[in-house]
């Protein structure tokens, strides 16, 4: 599969960005007061927005209402136990608390189930980037071995309109003739994956109220930026918008203790310089999240922070450094929304 | 195992008991106006409490919140995902849509989820009564090897304590000095249990409001207590006061062409007169909880109600009297609790 953008870097430019990224943190390091900081980090992530609208998919309340009907429907499963929410259910705030997702008839998936929350700006769904958005995401679900495990297309759809869903796809979807279909399936359940952002403590933070994180939590914050962790975790969603190699200054399985290497994007891109790349995951909500990694193989969020300070940064995080960047991630813990918050009944 | 309170009746009386209740059908059935239909029912069924309280057990909003968690909590089962809400999630009114229950690592059930709303005021839980009430069955199956299979009640409560639990147990149970129990496990779901009835327009109907139920759905009515349904599908609840032989005057796999036999209460007792003996299910939501029967064998409710007729009345009930009970059946699909339809955030 040929791709035209390129959105990893190979191994010099990875080094190089990892340079500027430390050259850049030590010199506005010397900056400590809360505005420093404060202005530092708006610069780096920016505002939180509302949606994570889509021209290619718009948010309309009809499809966010049916999307999350979707979300919870098990029925269009092949053995009819799994949802997008059973790998994905809101009381954990949209992961499954697992190494890694297990799908229908018990079968292991490939790598960790990342949150739908905060999830549908990345440069593409999931670890290896071979989703490319969360509408090709859900897309491909329903035929997905491991996940929903249908035959087709087509008995995905013939499922949908034996449970009664036909008059709420034409509410929709209500230019269309024959709305039933997995494309729509994919832009309702997209659709209400794009209202899932959830505002939290560092939001208000970077809107000026420096009481938002304590002491701790700041010092986290700018560590956070000294070390170079936002170099490539930044953006609103502080994560989400590159792919990277996955232990540049250490194998990551000697310190994750993984039971197996993962070849990343390699499988995606068939090209030598990927193996080990894997997307920058999204960090909002990482501290109800655990376990970590794109194979669930660490447990505790204070690991996983001195880990990738060892194996990405080429850093020994002092244990004092690693709990101020632990308190500043758990201000990433946002407030789900309302709607999010509220089981539909299924047809 | 010894009983010394009989709920199930042997053959001989079973007889006696379906004659009353076709002879009493017979008389009553003379009366065809809705004050006679209304009040009828009214002695039949009686009024929905708005609570399935316990003496044993009191209702506490610590504990219902805490249920309402724990029911969530997939952590806490053998391979990470079970939760009681998976055979019983909201979203598909407290059943799965299975035929028979599916729990850890792919493990089938030997029986239908029953539906968790409008469940805790039944002589037992469950279809053959080998769970004593709510708090037994969510006590039996953290146990249970086909739903969350954990090894033993320890391995169970260190995952609570690991988890986080223990300042909402504490809230809970506060006189308790370790309140991270299986057991306080269990009161905490049956208390969130025993707040789940769901007012329908039959209640409204009940009450004296006659134009809650169309015609179809009154003749139906009509016919369910004329024929004998009501004979053991009583109470607010429409049934789970006793146990019944599932195939009086025919074997009910020759209806249903269920792929097994099930002994039914026979593995409970002993007894051979428990042969083929369920419990009388519940029939509130009954149009929201296909598939039907302890086996999950019939899709349709329409076939379920004639089946029902063939093989405990010896009627063969007409098109349209299946067509008016399934009208009536509809209007005991109720209003799910605002508490029920909000996802609980888990520790």
């Amino acid at each position: 599969m040929k791709r035209k953008r390129k959105n990893y870097l190979p191994m010099a430019e990875m080094v190089v960005a990892l340079l500027i990224a430390c050259l850049v943190g030590a010199a506005l390091g010397s900056n400590s007061s809360d505005d420093g900081v404060g202005k530092q980090a708006k610069g780096l992530f920016g505002p939180l927005p509302q949606t994570m609208a889509s021209a290619k998919n718009p948010i309309t309340p009809e499809k966010v209402s049916l999307g999350k009907m979707l979300l919870y429907e098990t029925r269009i499963s092949v053995d009819g136990t799994v949802s997008c929410a059973k790998c994905h259910p809101v009381s954990l705030y949209g992961a499954d608390g697992l190494r890694k997702a297990i799908g229908n008839q018990g079968k292991v998936n490939p790598r960790n189930a990342p949150t739908i929350f905060n999830a549908a700006a990345q440069i593409s769904a999931h670890w290896i980037g071979n989703r490319l958005d969360v509408e090709d995401q859900a897309r491909q679900s329903v035929l997905g071995p491991a996940s929903f495990g249908m035959p087709s297309y087509q008995a995905v759809e013939q499922r949908l309109k034996e449970l009664g869903y036909g008059p709420f796809f034409k509410q929709a979807f209500p230019e269309e003739r024959e709305p039933v279909t997995v494309e729509n399936f994919a832009r309702a359940v997209g659709a209400f994956e794009r209202t899932l952002v959830t505002p939290a403590p560092f939001d208000a933070f970077l809107k000026g109220n420096r009481e938002s994180l304590n002491e701790t939590a700041k010092m986290g914050l700018k560590t956070f930026m000294d070390v170079g962790c936002a170099g490539c975790h930044n953006s609103p969603y502080l994560g989400g918008q590159q792919y990277q190699k996955f232990g540049i200054t250490a194998p990551y399985w000697q310190y994750t203790k993984s039971p197996e290497k993962d070849d990343g994007r390699l499988a995606v891109t068939k090209k030598e310089a990927d193996r080990y790349v894997f997307k920058v995951p999204v960090l909002r909500n990482v501290a109800k999240t655990a376990p970590y990694f794109h194979d669930g193989s660490v447990d505790s969020l204070g690991e996983a922070i001195w880990i990738m300070g060892k194996v990405q940064l080429g850093r020994d995080l002092t244990k004092k450094q690693v709990k101020e960047i632990d308190a500043f991630l758990n201000t990433l813990t946002g407030e789900i929304p309302q709607d999010a918050l509220t089981v539909p009944l299924l047809p």
